[in-house]
C-alpha cells in the first residue's frame, strides 16, 4: 500500500474513536445519550436539508465536511458540555493540542485542509461556519425538546443560558433563530427550562 | 412555524432513530457494534478523504449526502447483514416500503431529492453511486481488520463471500479494490477469513 493511502486509512481508523465520545444530549428515546459521531452525522443532514434558511449562500460540501469533523478534537480533549463554565476555560488549550495530533495523521495537504476547516468553524466568521454553528445549536435543542427537556432538567439549565448559547444563531439564520426562540418559550412554559 | 420547516424538523427528529439500528461490525474497540448513524458518518468522511481514488470525477456534496442517507430505510426495514442470504431475499421489498414512508415526511421537493439519491445508490450506475459503494464496502473491512476479524470469525465468513461483496469495487476505485484484496489476503493468512 502506498504511504499516502496508508496515512489516510490510519486516520480513518483513528477517528472511529469519536463514536466513544459521549455528549450530554439524550437521544429521542430519552434513555441513551448521543455520541459525537452520531451528532456529527445528524448535523450534516441538518445542514443539507435546512441550507435554504442560511442568511448567505453556502458551499454545501464544505459545510457538511466542516460539521463532520468539527468534534474530532474531542477524541483527545473530551466533550465539554456547553453549560460547563469550568470545563470551557481549559477547552481551547486541550482542543488545540488534540488538533495538532489528530489531523496530522493524514498526509500533509489533507491535514492542513481539515485543520483550516476546523479553525474556520471555531472562528465562526464565514457563511459556512455560521451556518454550521446554527446546526450545532438547533440539533441538541430539537432533541431536548423531544425528550421533555430531560438533560436541561437534570442540570437545572436556565432560559438565559440557552439564549446565550444561541446569541449568534441569527447571524447564520434568522429563520432558525425564530425556531430556537419558539422552542425555548415552549420549554419554559412546560418547566423544562428555568425562566431566568 | 411554517409548514415547510415543520416537516423538515419532523424528518430530522424521525431520523434520530437511525442511531438505534445496529450493524454486525464491531467498532475498533472490538466490544461494541456499530450503529447505522455512526457508519454513515464514517462513510461520509471516507468519501471526502479518499475521493481522489475514484475512477471518475465525483460531486462530493452529492456523494456525501448519498452515504449519509443510504441506510435511512433501515429505520423501518432493519439492517440486513451482507452475508445473510435469507434476509437479503426480502430486503428490497421491506426497504421500498420504508423509503415511501420515511422520505415522504419531508416537503415534496426534498422527499423526491432524497428518494432519487437513494435509488441512485441502489442502482450503482453513476460515478457517485459507485464510489459510495466503495466506501460502504471498505469501511467495515477496515474495522474487521482492526478487530482481528471478530465478526467474520463469529460467523465463519469465507474469503469468497467478501470477494463477492466486493466484485464491483474496482468499478468505483481500482486503488481501493487493491486495498480490499490486500486486507482479505492478510486476514486469510491470520485465519480470520476461511480460505474458501
Ligand atoms: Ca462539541
Amino acid at each position: 500500500m502506498e504511504e499516502r493511502l496508508k496515512k489516510q486509512m490510519e486516520f480513518l481508523l483513528e477517528v472511529d474513536k469519536e463514536k466513544f465520545i459521549g455528549r450530554q444530549t439524550y437521544l429521542s428515546d430519552g434513555i441513551r445519550k448521543e455520541n459525537d459521531a452520531e451528532h456529527a452525522w445528524h448535523l450534516a443532514l441538518t445542514a443539507a436539508l435546512l441550507a435554504e434558511y442560511s442568511e448567505e449562500k453556502i458551499d454545501l460540501a464544505k459545510t457538511m465536511l466542516m460539521v463532520l469533523v468539527h468534534d474530532l478534537v474531542e477524541i483527545d480533549a473530551g466533550d465539554t458540555y456547553a453549560y460547563d463554565a469550568v470545563g470551557n476555560q481549559t477547552k481551547r488549550e486541550r482542543e488545540l493540542k488534540a488538533a495538532d495530533r489528530i489531523f496530522n495523521i493524514l498526509p500533509e495537504d489533507q491535514a492542513k485542509m481539515l485543520r483550516l476547516l476546523w479553525d474556520e468553524f471555531e472562528e465562526q466568521q464565514t457563511p459556512e461556519a455560521k451556518f454550521a454553528h446554527v446546526c450545532d445549536n438547533i440539533q441538541p435543542l430539537m432533541l431536548n425538546h423531544a425528550t421533555g427537556g430531560k438533560s436541561w432538567r437534570e442540570r437545572g439549565i436556565k432560559k438565559s443560558q440557552v439564549l446565550k448559547r444561541n446569541e449568534r444563531t441569527g447571524e447564520g439564520s434568522k429563520t432558525m433563530e425564530s425556531y430556537v426562540h419558539e422552542i425555548i418559550d415552549l420549554n419554559v412554559e412546560k418547566g423544562n427550562l428555568k425562566d431566568e
